[in-house]
């Protein structure tokens, strides 16, 4: 017995990291070698899914990150506080840590690394982005010497399951989510999936990986799938596209060293490699030079998946320590202390759709036609397609346009007297 | 200037690796710490696509594993002699080994793992399968907590270009590998390619890492595309498949520890990940236990991706080398010294796919059905379309069979008076 570790929290992951660290045979070698030393939990008296002696639970988490015998700290309990603290006690006191939590990392992992970084530790967070999928120790390894410009991602599996029922389907957002609700694939409270929130967290972390700057949370751009329409589906489907939520971030943004790093409903062409990507998968496609593209397609969440990567993380660990090395190894660190400039959103250059609702009066088109030109927006397609009602529906697909003045196009538009409503805008990949 | 490297050869894949080390900015500082000291050519006299000092080029390519400077040989000059024996003699010198080689290291792995292993020295090679898809380190590292039951790979983009181009233009095989040796994509000699060997290469360095023992490349079964018909392919369609080159590896055989390791065109149904991945394009599909599905996409050839995966390794090993490591990474070595028991492809159990030439005679579809009762071969369709001349063309498409038994069905078929030939047998997925 080589390593010891102390797990903060027997929930989903804990669980399922405990049961895969039980059940060693046929997997790498090096995890019998990992002692499940002490387990912290909120209640004692709780059932649980795992066998554990009871000398090995405890309540009292921070005699666990203070335990002076373990060497690796597994922090699966998820939430703000006391995660935060927990961790940074961890390392003060010397032990390495191995953390799914994606909401703590993003928000305070400038406290968190320099913390670590002085005291010459690791943090693993494999299992914070695209649960099973290796891509944090890609893009830390394999890909950190192509130069990436791009990173673009299916990462929340509830808003990928909702929208690609809503797809096949051809049923409303709020008839799906009460679906998904019912089987456990949506939260009792769905904001932080359903709005982008989470989405956001780890695209801020995917970039700060691929791009060697610290993110503020603040600064990425979140917008949700609640708007998303039946009608809206229908027309992608129709223009060659499916509606996807993503989360992009990009060096791409012209003439400036700033980064795009945003979340919003997309349509994305069929012909993509995320369109095809359904239900709970996740997929992570970067892009860079000179590999050109490469794509991660796995389970973004559940038990198993996500143990995977929490117990990879250790593994890396124990081998790093079995090393015996002198110095931490450079490419598990992470060592970038600059904050990275994010673009506001109004600058972003990207092609739009967007859904109108006008009278039925001649010269509607040439009136919208004209309100795009004096803000410097070109127009791809003009789609008008029956009536809702008295109204008549229109529908354009810009060229590549900056949002900014898409969006002075559209407050003049608003204005006129002939126009009802604008009820869908999207961005076009 | 920390580490020294002795490049051999300066092909497509070392010129790509000279660039991308030669332009370092934008990509992991590491990269900066890397000198070219030598590098090894066939030819001084040859035209180059980059600048190196005269004295770091040399045609004495022992004198570079031999040169007591140098840390790391970069192999990248394919072919099995003196590719072998320089890797072997750079070990004996205590220097570490990449390489892209994927046929010098599926036939000679288990002598040059032996020496690097009793040398305490890494060999590591990224580039051999998938060209810059990330798949061999994930195997290695993040995965390898998993119980891997599967590995299914597209991985020789050669074959899938040409049943890419022959299922959306409809033309026939010789026609488009004609084509592809045109423009570049297919050799000359396009023996290793179209006849699945390069993928055997491949499959059987994917079954070692992936199942811990080691692979007799005599017992990969391969089977190429070259009898693969514009037929089939619509067949394929009508059915709900497309036919691809698929690299299978497997413990799932039944009853026993064998592994099955093959590589044959295969009907893959077109919900399947791997169904659309088409082109030049590789993907590797890993399916284990706690993760299930994860799946690498990316280019499998090329300068720009192979070059990608080679510096990859070679920042890997700069970084254990900066950590002053007191024993090797366990999981970047390979240990496994046992050889894994591969099953003959008679033991495979599959559902098969094949297409009858017969006389026009009423009967023939019972006669069919018994030689396949006869052999306890259950069929799952059975498919009458039109005329071949004066032959009905007949189509089965098979339960789970063992394929020992479904071969005696076809023998005893052949034998009948009334077929006339049997043009495809192919496996379904």
């Amino acid at each position: 017995m080589g390593v010891k570790l102390g797990i903060l929290g027997l929930g989903t992951v804990g669980t399922g990291t405990v049961q895969l660290l039980q059940d060693a045979p046929g997997r790498h070698p090096l995890l019998q070698e990992i002692e499940i030393y002490r387990v912290g939990v909120r209640s004692l008296d709780k059932p649980r899914d795992v066998n554990l002696p009871s000398e090995v639970i405890t309540a009292d988490l921070e005699s666990i990150v203070n335990d002076p015998e373990i060497d690796i700290i597994v922090e699966v309990m998820g939430g703000l506080e006391p995660a935060r603290s927990l961790m940074l006690q961890a390392l003060k006191n010397g032990k390495h840590v191995v953390t799914a939590n994606k909401a703590a990392i993003s928000r305070f992992g400038a406290e968190i690394f320099t913390t670590a970084n002085q005291a010459g530790l690791y943090v693993m967070l494999e299992a914070a982005v695209g649960g099973g999928i290796p891509v944090i120790q890609p893009l830390k390894q394999a890909l950190s010497v192509n130069r990436i410009h791009t990173v673009t991602g299916i990462i929340n599996g509830t808003t990928n399951y909702i929208l690609t029922r809503m797809q096949t389907e051809g049923s409303d957002f709020a008839d799906v989510l009460a679906d998904a609700q019912r089987l456990g694939y949506a939260e009792a409270d769905p904001t932080a999936d359903v709005d982008g929130l989470d989405a956001g967290d780890k695209i801020a972390i995917l970039a700060s990986l691929a791009f060697g700057g610290r993110i503020r949370l603040e600064d990425v751009y979140c917008e949700g799938i609640r708007q998303v329409s039946q009608t809206d589906i229908a027309y992608a489907e129709k223009l060659g596209f499916v509606i996807k939520l993503l989360a992009i971030a990009t060096n791409r943004v012209s003439d400036t060293s700033e980064l795009s790093v945003r979340v919003h409903p997309t349509f994305v062409p069929k012909v993509h490699p995320l369109a095809s990507i359904n239900g709970v998968y996740n997929a992570i496609l970067v892009e860079g030079e000179p590999i050109g593209q490469v794509m991660f397609f796995g389970p973004g969440a559940g038990a198993g998946a996500t143990a995977s990567a929490v117990t990879s993380d250790i593994l890396n660990l124990v081998a790093a320590l079995k090393s015996n090395t002198a110095a931490p190894n450079p490419l598990l660190t992470c060592r970038h202390e600059d904050y990275s400039q994010i673009a506001p959103i109004s600058h972003l250059v990207s092609r739009f759709y967007a859904r109108f609702l006008t009278k039925d009066q001649s010269g509607v088109i040439g009136k919208l036609g004209t309100c795009f030109g004096n803000h410097c927006v070109s127009l791809e397609s003009i789609v008008q397609t029956g009536f809702h009602g008295e109204l008549a529906e229109i529908v354009v697909v810009t060229h590549d346009v900056r949002e900014g003045d898409f969006r002075q196009a559209l407050a003049e538009i608003q204005s006129l007297e002939a126009v009802d409503s604008i009820p869908s805008i999207l961005r076009v990949l």
